[in-house]
């Protein structure tokens, strides 16, 4: 337990009286609970709770007791949360989003169940009761004030669900996160109770419709632990060729619905996935002529973040930040001034589909891989293994106003081609996917027959290695009965078959294409 | 050419001159174009204009010359719209929904390119020119009063979006629909340009919001031609033990949901799918307690009329009427009780994700097949041939409170499982469909993981004769390495690949499980 800046971050005398070790405060958690968690992307997970709970169910299971808890939280947290309980053997459901190892083998063995679901819909359906009741909350915040209300830190995701729905609630305050996230926030949730609610009066990135502070019912907090603890901090890639040919696409596209007069010129509001290729399209609109940018996302990173230093974006809205230890660094230098253009708000409204439809988002999320008729898995490995989740890229490619899709056009050295006959796993359907764009090209699917579509990836996305194979797979597949998708039911999941026999999608030589 | 009427109907001086024939009017359609079309679910669809363009196709087809357009509607129309352009072969695009035979004939065999999206879209892409230009906008109305305005048909559709858009407008004034359907529409289309929208102020289902009428640039009427025709009329089936079995599910589930808080004793607004499953679903909602129901839903049919004029529901909003025969009497015997209580709109908002979400609707859609893993497939037969396309499902299922697909557990008299290892297209994911019901039983799929889902599904959702055809599938893939979702890549669609083959998705005696 750090005794620094107790003083200055507990400032509510009740609550300070409840201040204690991470390892007392665990005891509030037992088997069978379902515990709402603080964190999205990395960001703002709690640090000391599950690793003391991840004691107390190894304990548990070395005198032959069950101890597995339901796990929900905004997204991905880290090694010191999901890690340790996965390590534990400790998470019996976890929903809606993770991207930890120890946690992905556990899904993968059958040892978790794993609810991936729309991050849009986490609060509305565990506020009733969908998942069962919320036993625990267990929340980072920056700092309590002396009325009790409290300073989120760098997410905010479903925080605000979890305090309103848990029995009980502890809060880890962390002296590593800054006391100048103060005002940054803006916790708007009062959205009513169906069928009488209001519209959500969000109508630009940047405004501010509710309050910079989460609140709860005081009564409820068991425990304060005190943290002083860094978030997860991923460096991100530095752009590399592929990835810069992609975000070149992505603008000249962009261009060129401008030219059309289907977007003003400074764009509509950026929706951008977290990783290196949505990093190096962000570079690229550094680079570009572009200006008055607006991002409405769910997750600022290093290159939004850039963009808003440079002065090209005046507005960004998330509910997390995911920054490298360079970006935050920046970041924090410059808190004053970012607290006038970030916003963080719940997720449940930075993904919900009123506002993103009534602005118009320009979504770019990455893929793993997609099908000659624009269905695009971005969750299964092989049809059958999870790697992430769907997070919140259903939530935005349904409502875009353009939705795109990106990945480079092979994997594994090219042993995979991101391109496929047909996709082992459907999160986005044909009718979501508006535009695909690998290294090799930008596929425009909008108004296209299925046919169409797949001249048109097959021409501008696949990787001259797999073109042929699509090409062939097309062709005989044409020739049958139905055209409005031609498929060749006992070949159109062959490739990853093939993959999972011999590592390699691509047929040896001196083997007959078909299966 | 009908005469009746036109004094009657066409009050406007300056329209009442462009009065001529269909074959007139016709001329003013050529190859190429796109022309957007009223008409939803066979209502409110040109009755003249189609079967005369289609005589001026056959005409230029037989100088050798080519003549094809796109067509765009509001959703399904009939025979005389759909049938007599399909069979004239002079559809080279169609968007965004069709059912009708020889259509759904020319789009198998490769002749029409068929785009299948998402209702609710249709106005905003084709507005921003996502399928080019449209050049002409070929609409029916009731009535055209003294000033111009115009008074809707049976339809709305995306009739507001084509008079807007078309560089040529045609209304069809079609004497056969009650001028008494005269303020029962809302035209609120005001829904501004992305980023600069505001949030659409519905927030009860019959709250009205726009003008009863239609409006147009008087000066692109180029035609005004008069008809005497009725929309297409579907007798539904009498509910069978199938259907009825299906619907005392839905109950006993909205009882359960009442009981546990999650929504008001009259329910929230209903959604419900065309057909005589859903139909019977309704006739099971009069037959229950609940009382004051309200719909917020595409389609008006027999069902939802019924239970409007006993009192059960107090609102229902639609964008369109499908109505049989009986049911049509009964509606224009009552259409000045009922205006009070029934509201048209355009579709786009009928089908808004920002209103559905914002209402909850309970959104209860049919399917051609499940996964066991809740994927589902609405369009596609065997993979590959379209049967009708999307419609609105997508637009609830994915905003909806709670979203249900139904469908009887088997079809072609067994010889097809609706629940299926792995579907062979998907239109929602495992991410948008909460609860399964089949005349077996309902599977409620919410907070499962995939391999609870498949488990719940066979057990309560699957046919006798499938059953163990499916846990033998199930087993045998959970024993593969991916146990978030186990699949059998080689297997999976096999049971397509059969029925294609020999006609029955069953192993025939003698012959082992797997392919």
């Amino acid at each position: 337990m750090s005794a620094i800046n107790h003083e200055e971050r507990v400032r509510h005398e009740g609550l300070r009286e409840k201040i204690m070790t991470a390892e007392q405060a665990a005891t509030f958690i037992s088997h069978d609970m379902n515990v709402g968690m603080s964190g999205f992307t990395g960001a703002g997970y709690p640090k000391a709770i599950p690793a003391a709970l991840a004691e107390r169910m190894k304990a548990a299971q070395a005198r032959g007791e069950e101890f597995k808890i339901g796990l929900l939280t905004g997204a991905s947290t880290a090694a010191e949360c999901d890690g340790v309980l996965a390590e534990a053997n400790g998470i019996k459901m976890r929903t809606p989003y993770q991207s930890e190892a120890a946690l992905r083998k556990q899904i993968n063995a059958g040892e978790t169940h794993y609810f991936d679901m729309h991050l849009s819909h986490v609060a509305q359906q565990s506020t009733f009761g969908f998942y069962g009741d919320m036993h625990v909350a267990v929340v980072e915040v920056a700092g309590i004030l002396p009325d009790g209300r409290l300073i989120p830190s760098t997410s905010i995701g479903t925080n605000n669900a979890w305090l309103n729905n848990a029995d009980k609630i502890i809060l880890e305050v962390n002296s590593r996160q800054s006391l100048l996230l103060e005002g940054m926030h803006d916790i708007f949730d009062d959205i009513g109770v169906p069928p009488y609610r209001k519209p959500i009066p969000i109508t630009t990135p940047g405004e501010r419709v509710g309050s910079p502070y989460l609140t709860c019912d005081l009564d409820k907090v068991v425990a304060v632990v005190l943290t002083d603890s860094p978030d997860r901090n991923s460096k991100f890639a530095d752009p590399d060729e592929c990835s810069n040919k992609i975000a070149s696409y992505i603008i000249d596209f962009f261009h060129e619905e401008v030219k059309k007069g289907r977007m003003p010129a400074n764009l509509l509001p950026i929706q951008s996935g977290v990783g290196n290729v949505a990093n190096a399209v962000l570079a690229g609109l550094q680079a570009s002529p572009f200006e008055n940018l607006t991002g409405y996302t769910e997750v600022l990173q290093d290159g939004m973040l850039d963009l808003i230093m440079s002065g090209k974006m005046t507005q960004a809205s998330a509910t997390a930040m995911s920054l490298s230890p360079d970006a935050l660094d920046r970041f924090n230098a410059n808190i004053e001034e970012l607290r006038k253009r970030i916003i963080l708000r719940p997720q449940e409204i930075t993904n919900h589909p009123e506002v993103s439809r009534r602005l118009g988002v320009l979504a770019i999320n990455a893929m793993i891989e997609c099908d000659l008729y624009g269905n695009v898995n971005s969750t299964h490995v092989m049809g059958t293994n999870m790697m992430n989740g769907l997070g919140g890229s259903g939530d935005f490619a349904r409502n875009a106003f353009t939705s795109m899709f990106v990945s480079p056009s092979v994997a594994k050295g090219g042993a995979i081609s991101c391109i496929t006959p047909m996709v082992s796993h459907v999160d986005h359907t044909e009718h979501d996917v508006m535009v695909i764009v690998t290294e090799q090209g930008l596929a425009d699917l909008r108004g296209l027959s299925p046919r169409q579509r797949a001249q048109k990836i097959i021409d501008n996305c696949a990787h001259p290695d797999y073109r042929p194979m699509l090409q062939d797979y097309y062709d005989r597949a044409a020739q049958t009965a139905g055209m409005q998708t031609p498929h060749i039911l006992s070949e159109a999941l062959s490739w990853h078959q093939r993959y999972v026999e011999t590592g390699d999608m691509r047929v040896k030589k001196g083997l007959a294409l078909a299966v």
